[in-house]
């Protein structure tokens, strides 16, 4: 089967405690097409300009990323954005962002993208999302990220659309400030009765959080002792995340099935904030994607053994 | 074997959105007591006034919790705390501190209470508690607890009294904040060079994350749809765990263990925040405990199944 992801493709300016990159390939559907490219086909849908060449398709080729829905608008620049992160990567203030080629995208889908079996609908305008979202009737699972851009500006046309996914991925806060519901138990059960069966909640350095038919989920983020630059974790967690569930055609979605997908989601976003940008992930290897799920499942399983307990 | 716990006894007026008290059983040592004495007899050492009577005696050794070493000063009146917490619960505010009895506060142990096998200095100043170490020569573990007052205005002697302890069992800001060191993995090494084997970040609402000499592990809170007051949920994942310890005598406290450790801790704790004050733990039971930690369980663990990565 494959995916299909629709978001942004863009160039990033980031200066973390660990240095800065002047432009480097970025965007919420380039992190998760290479995420999820370890798992299964992926096709990647957005717009980019002149500015985008050989050597950034390279880098999406090289992990097989089906590239034929990149719009190139000619005449065009690529989305642009500039970010600086404080002393302990948990606050980031935007310092720049160039919609260029992005202010006039209307999603194109071909035959094979819109036929995918899992569907992302990344970070972009929640009109734009639905319109997506009806393009692709057949997919079995359909899952969708926001920002608290669009929960301010957007809210009722982001909370239609929600209603028409089977996932929702946001940040833990975001979560809260789209719900106005800062328990996460109460968030998920308020965005399930809109339409979505599975809820989860992006804790960034805590990891993530999901609820689904069957209960509560949640792993930590993959400890690391250098976290160079976090951008783009949240959409490869996604990537590791879908592509999981991709990897699994015929097979029923289940609790246990969607909770492996979290440590997948969880040691690709690992990888990820280990560099800048997609370096890490652009030479990652399957072996090492395993390894870690491995590692992760060891950090957070504990044995049960009776204690005989006080009264 | 038994547990010996030296911190505040205390009267909280605690408002939160769920509601408020005005007057109720609080403090460090009470806490901890009540969660640790589902596992082992407890020793609570700490000084209380006049206005510390029967009913809040009875509170403690209907749990069996040995109290010949609160320590009555007569003519005193026992710790009072009075603080709110914001909608999220997330941030609280103090809005009144009177130490009473506490100012002249010098431990005394018992020869039952320095002989416990296992022993939790909580949040008090470090010097009082490095004094109670120098007594209980014989414990098996020692933990510590802190809070930011004492980081900003006694680092010297936190970090001497760190020194000399098995475990440092901090909120996750004030481990970043003592270390300097916004990463946990590179906290909890710092911390480990000083002397602790084992550290405890406490992360609140996303559960807890522990470093000892065999590597990670980390937990997320239980989930639950109503939290009704967060005071003392700290003491109680301590009460939890050390018990826990207590209740292994002639057993390596290894990684395994210590992990175990941490389920029954996160049980104890989310008990707390579900009532006011000592409401909940007061009544619970250990098939309760039992129960919610075989839950807990199954919320973070996941079945390892081989899938066929690309490349």
């Amino acid at each position: 089967m494959s995916v299909t992801v629709v978001g942004s493709i863009a160039f990033d300016a980031v200066k973390t405690p660990f240095g800065s990159r002047e432009r480097m390939l970025g965007g919420s559907a380039v992190h998760f097409s290479l995420a999820a490219s370890f798992f299964d086909v992926v096709h990647v849908v957005g717009p980019v300009g002149d500015d985008f060449g050989e050597d950034e398709y390279a880098v999406l080729q090289a992990r097989n990323v089906e590239t034929g829905d990149i719009e190139h608008v000619a005449g065009g620049q690529t989305f642009f954005w500039r970010g600086e992160y404080g002393w302990d990567l948990n606050e980031r203030e935007t310092l720049d962002t160039q919609l260029n080629v992005f202010a006039e995208f209307e999603p194109k889908l071909s035959e094979a993208s819109r036929t995918a079996d899992v569907v992302f609908l990344a970070n972009i305008q929640p009109d734009l999302q639905r319109r997506v979202r009806e393009q692709c009737e057949a997919a079995r699972f359909v899952a969708l990220d926001s920002m608290n851009l669009w929960i301010e500006a957007a809210r009722d046309s982001l909370i239609e659309t929600i209603a028409g996914v089977d996932c929702l991925m946001l940040n833990d806060s975001e979560l809260r400030e789209l719900t106005r519901e800062p328990n996460f138990v109460r968030a998920a059960n308020q965005v399930r009765e809109w339409g979505p069966s599975v809820v989860v909640a992006k804790q960034g350095r805590y990891g993530a959080a999901m609820i689904t038919d069957e209960g509560f989920f949640a792993l930590p983020a993959f400890p690391l002792e250098t976290v160079v630059d976090p951008t783009g974790a949240g959409d490869c967690f996604a990537g590791g995340f879908m592509g999981y569930i991709a990897a699994h055609p015929g097979t029923e979605l289940d609790h246990d099935l969607l909770s492996r997908a979290m440590a997948y989601g969880t040691a690709l976003a690992s990888f990820n904030v280990e560099e800048f940008g997609v370096e890490r992930v652009a030479r990652l290897t399957s072996d090492e994607v395993a390894d870690r799920v491995a590692e992760l499942r060891q950090m957070t399983h504990f044995i049960e053994k009776p204690v005989v307990l006080r009264r």
